[in-house]
């Protein structure tokens, strides 16, 4: 592969490209443009902006990710959990419906896809492994929890506000009283439909004559042919009339960044929360791309793709729109429409971009409960408890981390949670590779194998002590071993020497190199000399210089059956 | 040992203690009461608290630790560390001086205490380890730039404030005119004298006819002659009315916390302050605790030592003074005056007690310029570059680290530094071992031995590929194995077996159990089938009851030789 076709991937798969292809790509993308509707609109509502918006952020961030990204079929546009994330993080700063709120989402976008491209130059892509499974699967738990409880407000034609739990009830339940009858009636309509048409609707379709594919293609249908009618009914009724707040006139501009709104403060007070939604939307996207092209055994390359992500924010930036990234629902649609190739990518911004042009209109009627109903439908299959199940089963401290995690954002917040969550992890981890499994070894008699004196019926030499680290020496557990040691040492006088096997050890920091210096100079102290045998070889070249390797009071032995032999051979002789 | 002296280790060294050991220890103790006033009375200077406070933080603490810690020879009191640590934590809740201030050094020294005593219960010690050597490094050096930075103004008899470089070096500037001639010449004959005693006093008690052994002890005690002649002098000529600065009046009450002054609100800024400094303080005293026991071959138990000195700093509270720890240069003195025992901590404190109540008058003219030139002196040797030009050679990246956090210790405070410094180590450790060393292996020909088909001569199957990893496998790992092995596959689709070889894997947690799932379903969908060899016992006793065995597209085999017999078995049959 040449450098040009690795930043441009497009190149690649557009060498190959058929008047054939073009032509079922075009009714792939047609019909996957409308089914892919509803959901942009109920996205942008998501993230408290004008529905339409999802429509703006669904046209260049497609073709940029289609250009520059590495898979075949994933689907950049508004997706659930970075519309969440995009609220909860611009409400600290602007009302929704504000410009200041407009020009924040827009900075938003802008700011995660530079970040995205940083990640990309400095190759820090390795970030996104900060987020542990069960933080993740706590995080997405509890968020969909929130966005569901969000959605009532739309759904009763009350208002509510708030992004953690305790606000979010207190106002709903405070504006009870202004519910609002054909608001509701509405909403139970359209999310028992819903409910209904994604059991039954393919089923109808075959009924009514379709073909077994096209019925399987138009199932997924359901959600627009429901959007339809109740904006019809809606229309012919004039139900907007009653109650039912519906998308209303659509401004002709599109926003813009608003440049005097924006200072250095808000800059800064946006990179936590730039660099949460960033990781989020990058870890979701890049694990949907790698599912969708394990099945044709294609590539994704993760670095490519923070390039194809980071064009798409600024795409969307560009947009006037807000945060965007590969959707899982979104690339399900997709691929069941037949999306084979980037090139759908395009050929659905192209069409989406014909919609905003001249069916505007036709949008002014679509009830808002309708795209709350999907949204909250989507929303309740991510409430996932058969992941605690089996983590319970797998590692009680997990399923504890996955608890915590949501918890956290259901009471502190979507940031905080994902904070607390990443420290306990790492502190798990800490705390697990600070305390490394330490062996006393002897030789198995007759062999030149050495295992655990507990485990096995092996010799031992009263004044050699052996030691086998099964860890890498680093920061973490540096000082417990300087602590084991001496442990070890101290309860016995006998010992003159005392070895370190290192089998098992891949890296030893400064750290691990000066708590060795330290041991060392200690056992000096309590006359001990210090062995260390079976060191790697990347290792030894990296100690070979130090002052460890130079001071040391004992040697450096290849194995550890040498270095037995040549000390009691010393001991016979003295 | 028995519970209770586990607990209260004093009780194991007094069993055996004689008249006679207490004779020695008088002596031993008003040696060491004498020498170590100046810096006490030096480091609660630092603190920004009256330098009395330093002989109030020197008895209870030293009782304390004396019963309950586990070093022989630890001395426990003010230590320059914590002591500026504690300024600048306190610094943005009041004015040094105020009433205020003083309840908060109390306050903090008593979380502190609390926070030991947690981490003790919770058996939490490991934390310490989040400290690397780059980065405690770092942060000494910058801190003890900043410390002698800001003796200037007493060793100028002028004004300054400010715990980072550039404000301290401003406000020195903007009140340079007026410096006090006195002051700055007391300052360099100060300066100058504990320079020559610290070389030439011992020879010169030599010379005057002392022997040996007492002159090596008493040459110690250079600093106590040059502050009781200073003191003379500046009481016989009235220094004090020629603007150099003295201790003055010594209140009769001791400071006790003004509850009233105590929020809430405060008491949750504190936190990550007092976290920081118990950690630093914590890290110190058991390094200083375990160099003294390893020349006795006597053991310290470090999550007793959380007790003893969480004791010492709710002591050190109870006594209004502020947060103390186990110092190098107080337990040195120790060590030198010939303390060989706890008893030494108790009698020491009886004799500050002592002082306290009956000689505080002699402390009046004593002046604070002289003070200030002991803490430079001995921060000076703390400025360390030779770690640095090691670090440098041993490796490029944790040189890095020391010099990020020297850095913002310098510019933004020793709060933000540690921070810092903790964060980019595990950031660091992160990048390592997200890039695990992954090998493809194959057979040595005629043996049962599979090794890296890069280094050694081997076989090979088309059909089958080997992969090793040199790695336990974690959430920091668990992508980049998803994509190294989805990458590995992509390239040959010949591959119908992928065997992974898990002898280096001593841990699997939730994150890599979920990517291995991934692997095999994403290798399943495209026609491959996922065998696991050399599995270690604890790690298959994990996985045993998982999804991933239960569903797994091959078959977990004991050895890597029976995996390639079986399967190669097999497609001859076929």
């Amino acid at each position: 592969m040449s450098t040009i076709e690795r930043f441009l991937p497009a190149i690649s798969w557009l060498k190959s490209y058929t008047r054939a292809n073009l032509k079922e790509d075009t009714i792939v993308s047609v019909v996957f443009t409308i089914m892919v509707i509803p959901q942009s609109l109920a996205y942008a509502m998501l993230a408290g902006l004008p529905a339409i918006t999802g429509l703006y952020a669904s046209i260049l961030p497609s073709i940029l990710y289609s250009l520059f990204g590495t898979s075949r079929t994933l689907a950049v546009g508004p997706v659930a959990l970075t519309s969440v994330m995009t609220a909860s993080i611009i409400a600290p700063f602007a009302v929704s419906g504000s410009e200041q709120y407009a020009t924040i989402a827009i900075l938003l976008a802008l700011m995660s896809g530079a970040f995205l491209l940083v990640l990309s130059l400095l190759k820090l892509g390795f970030l996104s492994n900060l987020l542990s499974h069960p933080v993740i699967s706590g995080f997405i738990s509890a968020t969909a929890l929130i966005i569901v409880i969000g959605q009532l407000k739309y759904l009763l034609g009350i208002e509510s506000q708030g992004d953690t739990l305790i606000p979010l009830i207190r106002s709903l339940y405070a504006d009870l009283h202004n519910i609002n009858t054909p608001t509701v009636i509405l909403s139970i309509a359209s999310i028992g439909s819903l409910l209904l048409a994604r059991r039954y609707f393919g089923r109808l379709l075959l009924f009514i004559g379709l073909s077994q594919a096209n019925a399987k293609l138009f199932s997924k249908a359901g959600p627009v042919v429901i959007l339809v009618l109740a904006t019809v009914a809606v229309a012919t009724l004039s139900l907007d009339q009653a109650g039912i707040r519906v998308i209303g006139t659509i401004p002709d501009e599109i926003p813009s960044i608003q440049l005097d709104l924006v200072h250095m403060d808000m800059i800064k007070d946006l990179l936590p929360g730039t660099f949460l939604i960033t990781i989020v939307g990058f870890i979701g996207s890049v694990s949907v791309a790698q599912s969708f092209a394990a099945k044709r055994r294609q590539d994704i390359n993760p670095n490519q793709e923070l390039v194809g992500l980071g064009l798409a924010n600024i795409g969307s930036a560009l947009s006037g729109a807000f945060p965007v990234t590969g959707g899982f629902s979104r690339t399900v649609l997709n691929v069941d429409c037949g999306a084979k190739n980037p090139m759908t990518g395009i050929l659905t911004a192209v069409f989406i971009l014909l919609i905003l042009l001249f069916l505007t209109p036709l949008f002014f009627y679509l009830p808002i409960a309708i795209l709350a109903a999907i949204i909250s439908i989507s929303m309740m299959q991510l409430i996932n408890t058969e992941d605690l199940r089996l983590l319970w089963r797998f590692s009680k401290k997990e399923a504890v981390l996955l608890i915590v995690t949501f918890l956290v954002v259901l009471f502190e917040g979507m940031q905080a949670g994902l904070i607390v969550g990443v420290i306990l992890s790492l502190l798990f981890f800490l705390w697990h590779t600070s305390h490394p499994h330490i062996a006393v070894v002897g030789r198995i008699p007759g062999t030149e194998h050495f295992r655990n004196v507990q485990r096995f019926d092996v010799e031992t030499n009263p004044s050699i002590l052996t030691v086998r680290i099964d860890e890498n020496l680093f920061f973490a557990n540096a000082r417990s071993l300087e602590e084991s040691l001496q442990s070890l040492v101290s309860k016995n006088t006998k010992i003159k020497h005392l070895i370190l096997m290192c089998t098992a050890v891949n890296m030893v920091d400064a750290s691990a190199l000066q708590s060795l210096e330290k041991i060392d100079s200690r056992l000096k102290d309590s006359g001990v000399k210090l062995h260390l045998t079976e060191v790697k070889g990347p290792v030894i070249d990296k100690l070979a210089d130090s002052d460890l390797i130079k001071n040391l009071s004992g040697k450096v032995f290849i194995t550890q059956h040498q270095a037995i032999t040549e000390l009691e051979g010393e001991q016979a002789n003295s």
